[in-house]
């Protein structure tokens, strides 16, 4: 990553917080900090104004500052010194009268140590400002996502090379995770999904000790971090037996609800109507409320951000955004099917970053 | 485990509610939910008071509920209903004037939402209550913790069976990921430190792209979690080749510095006193300002909690409380040593759980 995106995002931020009247941010989320600054250690915090740029860390990432972001000066605390009691040494010279703070992520028992021994220094809560920044990818970006796509991809073909109807969900899920590795993930985006028959009619399941002979089809939900922490998201069914006709059915009413919407995926168009496109293939087959979620989400530096397609989002979508869409019919007993894919708005509309088929194929024949 | 023990959790807490003046405490660290109710799910709340019992969660988890804790009154919300809409609608009915709430993990975020809306309700800031109760293990935690320890110790030995020169620190990472899920684990205890020559004697280095034919030792800090959460968490260090005299050196010194230390761990001892031993050991042997953390840490639930065995610790060693002991000595730019072993405070002394050889031992020959 080139340090001029960063200092681009860095820039976008500071005007988010003069429009918001925020002398300065103090960014503690650490994907945030990753986001600004490139830095992807651990415990340090962000300190960004305008004509203000400051990182607090400790002596254990000395080294890795100077690698990762040498242009921003960096204080570095010994283990004597809390990281509040540093803070309160280090916010006053910079003669704040007021400080941002991220409300979503900072703990309560932290603000509160900050707050009343920094007086007369005012916290503001503050939500969303880098996030909102964050829905937006730019190229450096796209390409590990990209790279994510490739590796989850990559260690589920291997995974899928790798089963016996005697293996468990659970067994699957680590051989993916390893597979994934083997293809320079940096671990999965989270715990797979593995869901053997009916189980995948749940949808929090995650994977159990349910065996593949157990049923003739598996719901497989799955992605990978990146080496720099972007993350992927896929979902396919597989028939592993006699498929049963009604589930035949309802993989194809999904299907046409997936390619329905993401025909519709441009920049501009609102969150809400790709959404509803799905939602109504979907109702017509009188499946309606067996579709209990959104169609999607952004992915990025984490497994959920922004936009959100649901019924409910205020959002419309850009270039550069990068989102799930995933819609679902789930048979309480029965079992459930969703075909999840990652799409990247471009300037004129639309380009499907996962490659793996979605026909719903055999395995363990 | 049984019910009874979960009973006597929640008894406990309920006295130190008592104590501490709280009328009910609000449980929002899934951990601590997990701990007082058996329930193993996500986003799901439980509120505690004398007399009172009762967890808010969501329809996913209603089966899941049932099987885990039927015993526990269960408010279930809808996906139309926010926690935060739900909560504000379902905690007035209990008449409380104030309600403790988890100060260490809850976001701000939360807090404001809720403070706002539950007014003239009152929210008091609590920390560490659970996690007081959570040093002392019971008969079925310790059970856990053993067998978390089984695992890391074999998926160890697999791994190291599967070294080759040419493998990178990563790949060995994944690799013994990997073994420990094949006896069990549900996954490492934290991303391994696998650590190749000077790389060792960084205390915050993970596992990167250097080989092991790069350097004549390795060291390797890791851990499992065993299925019901629990974490186990160990350090050795290996010959790869021929070891420089002074890592001999080092390495002696750590080890009579651990041995010395771990003698000494009784109920009753100070932990302050326990960390003074071994870093008098190393103190002795000139080494004084290359050993720069504390001497250990509990494991249970989470991979660090209390109590702490550290210079500025005041907590005194219990029965049920189980530890790490982890003296190390890191030489800028030659190499680190540290050996970690977990141990259990027993009635009249203490139990080594771990049993992996503490020979400094030859492995790619």
């Amino acid at each position: 990553m080139t340090t001029d995106r960063l200092v681009t995002r860095r820039h976008k931020l500071v005007q988010s917080l003069r429009k918001a009247g925020v002398a300065a941010l103090l960014v503690t989320n650490p994907k945030n900090v990753t986001y600004l600054t490139g830095f992807t250690g651990e415990d340090s915090y962000l300190l960004i104004g305008p004509n203000l740029l400051r990182i607090f860390s400790d002596s254990r990432f000395e080294t890795q500052l100077q690698d990762e972001c040498p242009e921003i000066p960096a204080e570095i605390r010994t283990s004597r010194t809390t990281m509040i009691e540093f803070l309160v040494r280090e916010i006053p010279q910079f003669k704040l009268s007021a400080v941002g703070i991220e409300a979503s992520s900072m703990t309560v028992a932290i603000r509160d140590a900050l707050a009343e021994k920094l007086s007369p220094v005012e916290l503001v809560s503050q939500t969303g400002l880098i996030e909102e920044l964050r829905q937006i990818k730019d190229a450096s970006e796209i390409e590990e996502l990209r790279m994510a796509v490739r590796q989850a991809e990559s260690g589920y073909a291997l995974m899928k090379s790798l089963l016996v109807p005697e293996m468990t969900e659970r067994q699957a899920a680590h051989e993916l995770e390893h597979g994934m590795r083997r293809f320079g993930a940096l671990k999965a985006a989270f715990e797979p999904i593995i869901a053997v028959g009916d189980h995948s009619a749940l949808p929090h399941y995650r994977a159990g000790l349910r065996h593949f002979d157990e049923s003739p089809f598996v719901l497989c939900d799955w992605g990978a971090v990146s080496p720099k922490g972007y993350h992927s998201d896929l979902t396919r069914v597989w028939a592993t037996g006699k498929v049963p006709p009604k589930l035949h059915r309802i993989y194809g009413v999904v299907l046409n609800a997936q390619q329905a919407a993401m025909a519709t995926i441009r920049p501009g168009a609102k969150c809400q109507d790709v959404d509803a496109v799905a939602r109504k293939v979907i109702d017509q087959a009188g499946y309606s409320k067996y579709f209990g979620h959104g169609l999607g989400h952004g992915i990025g530096l984490d497994i959920h951000e922004g936009p959100r397609l649901s019924p409910i989002s205020t959002d419309e979508l850009i270039p550069g955004m990068v989102v799930t869409v995933e819609p679902g019919i789930y048979l309480p007993g029965v079992g459930g099917v969703r075909i999840e894919d990652d799409v990247l708005v471009t300037r004129d509309g639309y380009e499907v970053l996962t490659s793996v088929s979605r026909e719903l194929e055999g395995v363990i024949s």
